[in-house]
């Protein structure tokens, strides 16, 4: 199995992703990454880790990186040699299974969606999926972002593929999969969502259906993947994690309000009870977000991504990189029943 | 000034919605609340109250009510003489300055829709206007439901009109308005807040208009007006609901395996204390949310609203209802700028 990793993306690139890579190799055996970026500065971090089996980290010089702060397209054409381009031109090539990159989300979407060669067969749209809690364990939402004009059959597609997302690296049984709504009946939300649930309705994936979630149930985890078009996704994935920091950021406040009153062991005990809590809020686990869809697999991590964010997001993309994953989607899109064939219900009411 | 209120409407109505009422008489001098119910069990709960000014409190007998769980529609038609008809009803009539239920937000919503003239002059279609807490104080989202094919126009007005109210209801001096989308740039986004954004800046409302607020930064409170259609506004009106109540459910667990190891004092500090940040979460101070757009004022309280959501929403739905909130809304829809002539900036890249 061989992973490209942009070794420059990343808000501390490239010291915590070349020593993820490290990590990453040193606990597969069978896994090679490669490393793309400046020659000079990827070889002296590799220097600290003398121990690193080296053949299985080969680097792939790219002089240039697409910062955070620039816009992605116009950036990708104005720096022919970054990091995000030279490793999907790896992708293109067949040399590698899978990328992956805590850089700019918008250019590994953008490189991604340049040329639809590297969708997997029978996808029209990849999205991304990212994962919120629950009280049933961890739940996956698609698309957060890569799709501002979904059709139904692309939330048909996203649900078939975060399903094998959830099973593969959830490990979850069989995912029910919901659609993100404004109430529970058929009938309610907009045309996009009366045709995807018609849509799920009518094909295979009937039986794991379970209609309508609202935003509240998310939550819950009766559905384990959940899916909304790009624009919702991404405003409900930004928005939870405002919700997150804020609700500490009050919490942390009121902590120092009633410290001082309290004996210090027990205000200790709570200061390590929240930050433990909060910090299950954030998903180094999974190493980022997966782009669904893509040929082999795409994985796009924070860029706040530390070393364990980035070896586990190299676990996930070898995971995800497998012929018995793509082939398992391939046949699964293949099954979806045709938009054409089936009658959306009627307009139902305002909420 | 007249506000009719559902006195039927509620998880846990007659009792806390006519206690309500009878609170917000005695602190206005100039209120009159007509209750709309069944006349036996209204009559009944004010007589708990001998003090109550019953003059300024006169009952229309409404012999059903519309069930939390009923199709909406549905509903409306089955049940003639329900309590949310009837109240509107008196709008219709003149008879009343504004409306207020703690029942069913769809048929509150739908009762509205179905009579364009009970419309502002130049309001297309309302919208539900719903408060985020955020580090500058209380956000107003415009619209978390009722519009769910908005076109720019629409966003527009929903700017204006949030604006009054954070003007009027929470004190804002000038409010900044924002559009929810999912990234910096005006060419972010799709058709539909390329053109808002495009409307805002070439109209009289440019000097207020922030430009896009994604979904962490709500909680900056630098916008203290954010527009977005319907379905997105639920879906992220929902999910915060859900989020702080997940949360609140893992900080109880964490806190009942702390409390043993703590002294009782402060373990009872602490609980107290969470209890508070909790509570600051469940918006009684505002009393529900306002249907912006109608002629007076509409203000739907959640379904547990108890008597101080309910008195905070009749003081709201008063000062809303004046002629003065509705005028300014009028003279600002009037100088909006025709989406006709003007052009949207460039449709931008993918997020």
């Amino acid at each position: 199995m061989r992973i490209v990793l942009d070794a420059m993306g990343g808000d501390h690139a490239p010291g915590p992703i070349v020593e993820g890579a490290v990590e990453a190799v040193q606990g597969e055996p069978g896994l090679t990454v490669v490393l793309v970026g400046d020659q000079a500065r990827v070889e002296a971090e590799l220097a600290r880790f003398p121990d690193a089996p080296r053949a299985r980290l080969p680097i792939v010089h790219a002089a240039e990186v697409v910062g955070m702060d620039e816009k992605p397209v116009e950036a990708l054409r104005k720096k022919r040699d970054n990091s995000i381009s030279r490793s999907w031109a790896l992708m293109a090539a067949g040399e590698v299974n899978g990328i992956v990159s805590a850089g700019s989300t918008g250019a590994m979407v953008a490189s991604a969606l340049f040329n639809a060669k590297m969708f997997l067969p029978g996808v029209r749209r990849p999205g991304i999926a990212a994962i919120f809690p629950s009280h049933q364990g961890p739940v996956v939402i698609v698309d957060v972002g890569a799709n501002m004009n979904a059709r139904p059959e692309d939330l048909y597609q996203y649900g078939v593929m975060g399903s094998v997302y959830a099973e593969q690296i959830l490990g979850v049984d069989q995912p029910k999969i919901g659609l993100l709504n404004v109430g529970s009946e058929d009938a309610k939300g907009t045309d996009l969502t009366r045709s995807t649930a018609a849509l799920f309705r009518a094909g295979p994936m009937h039986g794991r259906f379970v209609g309508n979630v609202e935003g509240r149930d998310i939550y819950d985890g009766n559905a384990r993947v959940v899916v909304c078009e790009g624009f919702v996704g991404n405003v409900l994935l930004k928005a939870g994690e405002g919700a997150v920091e804020f609700l500490f950021s009050e919490l942390k406040q009121e902590m120092a309000r009633l410290l001082p009153e309290i004996p210090e062991e027990a205000g200790g005990k709570i200061i390590a009870s929240l930050r433990g809590l909060k910090r299950r809020y954030e998903y180094h686990e999974y190493g980022g977000g997966p782009l669904l869809g893509i040929r082999g697999s795409c994985i796009i991590c924070h860029g706040s991504s530390d070393a364990r964010a980035i070896k586990n997001a190299l676990r996930v993309a070898s995971t995800l990189a497998t012929d018995r994953v793509n082939d398992q989607i391939i046949r699964d899109l293949e099954a979806a029943p045709r938009v054409e064939e089936v009658a959306p219900p009627p307009k139902g009411e305002a909420e």
